[in-house]
C-alpha cells in the first residue's frame, strides 16, 4: 500500500459520514486497512460479527462496526448500519482516483472531425477516429483506440489499451480497465453449402452511466439492434457478452462469465464467476446465479440458482461419477423395486 | 443501427439472390431488420415457423420466408429454401464491409525488410517486423503488432490491437477482431528438481483462408510442429487454443471455449460456449459439443455430446447434490435390494 | 519449424547434459523434434514407454530414452532418468530465446523520471510512466504500457501489448506474453441504497522471480494489501486472478482458470484448465485440481481433486440428467425400501 500523507481525525470522519462515534475523536487516521494488517494510523472495519477474533487482535487505531457489534471492542469506533458501505465511503474519501492533467499527448493521433474538450486527457499513442465525441474530463489512456463515431460521456475513464469500435455509445462516469474490447463483431454466421457466411453486425453497443468493465472483457456489438449495458452495471475481468444481450441496471457479474447472444438479464442480478448463460434467455430481476453455474433455461422468479457437480477427492469422484451414466437405469430399478414391495403387501392383506 | 441511404427494390433483390417474389416488387428496401424492430423500409425474415406471431405483428415492408411459411403472411415476400441464409446474403449486400483507404499511417513503424503492397492499409501506431509479407489489400488496424517473418494473405483484416507473433502464417480473407493474440508461447514445462523448465516453443501458428477469430481470443504457437487452424474456421471471443491443436475446416466455436494442447478437432464441428476440451484428444468430423460441456475423452462418432449438471433453485440443488458424493453407495444399495427381492420370489415358487 | 543452422554432435550434447550415450557419438544434431515428425538431423525423445510404437517408426537421428527403455531401440541414444527434462534442456540449448538489441525505439514515450538501463530494450510505441525502474537487460515489447512507479527486475521480458498498472512490482527473469494485464482494479463493490459503490483498490500486484504469464491473462491489484504471485509460478492464457489472491511458489495453472478474490493457493499445486476456484479459500501445497473442476471449499490435504459431470451422447445425457433433480427423492425411496426389506425379515424369523 503506498503511503498517503494527509491525515484526518476520527471525529472529522464521523462528521462527514455520520454514525455514532465512541472513544477518542482526535485519533489520527491516514488510511483504511483490513483488521489483520491495520496499524494505529489505520481505520479498519468489522463487516460480520464472525470475524470478532480478528477484531480482538487488531492493531488498528479505530474501527467501523455495526450496531450488533457495538460493544465487542474498546477501540475508538464508529457504529453504523452497514460497516462495509461506511468503509467504502471512507476509503473513497481517503483515496480519490488520481486523474492525469488534461491535455493531448503529442504522440496521439486524433481525427480532425473528433470533438475533444480541453478538459479531456488523451494518452500516448491513443488513436481517435472520425466524428468521435468526448465529454468533459474524459480520460483516454495510452494506446486506446476509438473507432469512428464513438461517443463517450463526461468523466469516463478508459485505462490503457482499450478498444471501442465504431459508433458505440458510452455513458458518463464509466470506467473501462485495460484490454477491454467494446463493439467487436458478434458471432453471426449462416451455413450455406458447406461454408459459413458472415452476417454483418450492424448494431452497436450502448453503455449507460456509472458502468465499470474489467480487464480484457469483451462486449460484442449487436447483429441488428444494439447490445445494451444499462446504468450502474459492474462487469469483472474476462467476461464475454454476446451480441444483442441486454444487462439490466445495477447487475454485477464476476469474472470469466459468458453470456450468449440475445439473452436479457434483469436488474440487480448477481452472477457468480465462471457462470455460463445460454442465448435467447430471459433472467428476471434480482436473480442470483452461483459461480460456475450453467443456465440453459429462462428464469422468471427472483432467487438463487445453482448447478455444479461438487468437488471431491479424485478416487471418490471416479467411483461416483460412473453411476451418472446410469441414473436412468438406477431410477427404473428403484421404481421396479417399489412396485414389487407394494404388490406382496396387497396380496398378504 | 446507423441509417444507410441507398435503397433497392424488392424486385431487384429477388433478381440478384433468387427465390419466388410474391407481392409488390417495387417496394423500396434500405436495410434488413428483425421482425420486432423492422420498419416499412426494412426487409425482415422468418427463420422458423414458431416465430409466426412476430410475423403477424411486424411493420416490415417485406419478409423472407421458407416454403412452409409461404402463406403465413400477406406482406410482400420472397419465398426461398433457407430464409436465414437468404437474409445473410441480402445483409452482406446492403452492408458491405467498410475498408479504409490504402496507405501507411505516418505513426506506424515498419521494418525496412517488410513487404507492404501499395493496396494495403497500415493503421496508426502499428508495428511491422522484419521480413513480414503482407498480401494485397490487407488492413492492419491501429496498434497491431506483427512479429518478424509473419505472412498475411490478401484481403485479410486485423482490427485494432491484434498481435501476431514471429513466423506465423495467416491466409486470405481472414478477420481478426481486436485483442487477438496469435502465436504466443504455448504452455510447455518440465519439472526438474523443484523448478519448472520452460520448453522452447519452436513451432508456429498457421491459419487458413476465410478464418474469423473473435476479440481477445488466443492461439498459441506449436511446441514443435505447428498449431493449425484450417480454412473457414470461425472462433468467437475469449477462446484459448493450446499449442499443437488442429481445428478442422469450417468448424465453428463459440465464446469462452478452451482447447488444451495437441487435441485435433474435426471438420464441420460445432462447439458451444464455455465447452472445455482436454489435451491429446481426437474429435471426429461433424461432432457437436453442447455449451459448458467438458470433453475428457476422444470422440470417434458424429453426433451431439453433452455434460453439465442442470441449473436449479439453490435449496433444491443443496438437497440433491449431497447425494452425488454417495452415488456409489446408493447404487450398491439398489443392487442389494434387487438381490433380496429376487431371492424370496424363487423361494415362493 | 524454422530451420536453424548450427549443429552439435550427439557426443557433445551428452557431455554437456550427462546421461549414458549408446551408439554413434558423431551423429550431427540441429534440432529437437517429436518422434513422429523427426528427421535424421533431429534428436527426439521417448517420454513414456507406451509410445514405443512411435519409437519404432521414427526417422530421428537419435533419441533420449529413460533407463527402462534403454533397449527398445537400436538408434543412437542417450539414456537418462527423465527424458522429458533432458529434452527440455537440450531444446533450450538449441533454441536460445532471441533477445532484441538493447536500445529505446524513437517512438516510445518514456517519463523523464523513469530509470531505464542502457542494456534494456524498449519497443515501438511503448509507454513508460513516472518513476518506473527497469532492471538490466529488461525487454519491453512494442505497445506495452507501464504505469507510474512500476518496478521490473532484471532480464524480464514483456511481449507486445502488455499492461502493468501503477506501483506493481515484478521480479527477475519474468516473462509476460502479449495482452497480459497486471494490476487492474479488483472487483470491489458495496451495495448502498440501490447503487454499487466502488471500493478503491489501493493494494498492488507483486510478482516473484521466474514467473511466466500467458496471453491475455489478468491479475488484479489488491483491494488493501497486495495480490502476490510467488517465485516460479507459471500461468497459461486467459486466466483471471482476483484481488488479494496469493499463489504459492512453483504452482502451475492451465488456461481459462479463474481464482476469486482472497484465495490462497499453496506451493507446487497444479491446476487444470478451466478450473474455477471460489474466493476466500485456502488450497494446501501439492494439491492437483483436475480440469473443469469447481472448488468451493478449502482443501487442506495434498492430492487430486475433481468435479465435473462426464460428457456423454446428448440423448443419454437428457435421459440421465433429469434424475439429478430428484436425487433426494431417489435416495429417500431407497432408504424406505431398505427399511421395508429389513422389517419383514425380522417378522419371518
Amino acid at each position: 500500500m503506498p503511503s498517503r500523507e494527509r491525515s484526518h481525525s476520527l471525529g472529522s470522519i464521523a462528521e462527514r459520514f455520520g454514525g455514532e462515534l465512541i472513544g477518542d475523536r482526535n485519533i489520527s487516521i491516514t488510511q483504511v486497512a483490513p483488521l489483520e494488517l491495520a496499524q494505529p494510523c489505520h481505520l479498519s472495519f468489522l463487516s460480520q460479527p464472525k470475524y470478532r477474533s480478528q477484531l480482538e487482535q487488531t492493531k488498528a487505531g479505530a474501527v467501523i462496526v455495526g450496531r450488533e457489534s457495538r460493544n465487542l471492542t474498546s477501540l475508538p469506533r464508529i457504529v453504523c448500519d452497514d460497516p462495509y458501505v461506511y468503509f467504502a465511503k471512507v476509503s473513497a474519501f481517503l483515496n480519490p482516483a488520481k486523474t492525469p492533467p488534461p491535455g493531448i499527448h503529442p504522440s496521439a493521433t486524433i481525427a480532425a472531425s473528433a470533438q475533444v474538450p480541453a478538459s479531456a486527457t488523451i494518452g500516448a499513442h491513443a488513436c481517435i477516429g472520425e466524428n468521435v465525441m468526448l465529454g468533459e474530463r474524459v480520460v483516454i489512456g495510452p494506446g486506446c483506440c476509438l473507432g469512428d463515431g464513438v461517443k463517450i460521456g463526461e468523466a469516463s475513464v478508459l485505462h490503457p489499451r482499450v478498444v471501442v469500435c465504431h459508433d458505440c455509445v458510452i455513458g458518463d462516469r464509466v470506467i473501462f480497465q485495460s484490454g477491454v474490447v467494446i463493439g467487436a463483431d458478434g458471432f453471426g454466421l449462416a451455413m450455406d453449402e458447406g461454408r459459413w457466411l458472415k452476417i454483418p453486425q450492424i448494431g452497436r453497443v450502448t453503455i449507460g452511466n456509472d458502468v465499470e468493465i474489467g480487464a480484457n472483457t469483451t462486449v460484442d456489438r449487436g447483429a441488428m439492434g444494439d447490445t445494451v449495458i444499462e446504468d450502474g452495471v459492474k462487469l469483472d475481468n474476462l467476461i464475454q457478452i454476446g451480441h444483442n444481450v441486454r444487462i439490466g441496471a445495477h447487475t454485477a457479474i464476476a469474472g470469466c462469465v459468458g453470456i450468449a447472444g440475445s439473452t436479457k438479464i434483469g436488474r440487480y442480478c448477481r452472477i457468480g464467476g465462471a457462470a455460463m448463460i445460454s442465448g435467447h434467455l430471459q433472467i428476471a430481476d434480482n436473480v442470483t446465479i452461483s459461480g460456475a453455474t450453467g443456465v440453459g433455461k429462462t428464469i422468471t422468479k427472483p432467487g438463487i440458482y445453482t448447478s455444479a457437480y461438487p468437488c471431491e477427492p479424485h478416487h471418490k469422484w471416479l467411483r461416483n461419477v460412473v453411476h451418472l451414466h446410469h441414473l436412468h437405469e438406477l431410477a427404473k430399478k428403484i421404481h421396479e423395486l417399489e412396485k414389487q414391495s407394494k404388490k406382496p403387501k396387497r396380496k398378504t392383506k
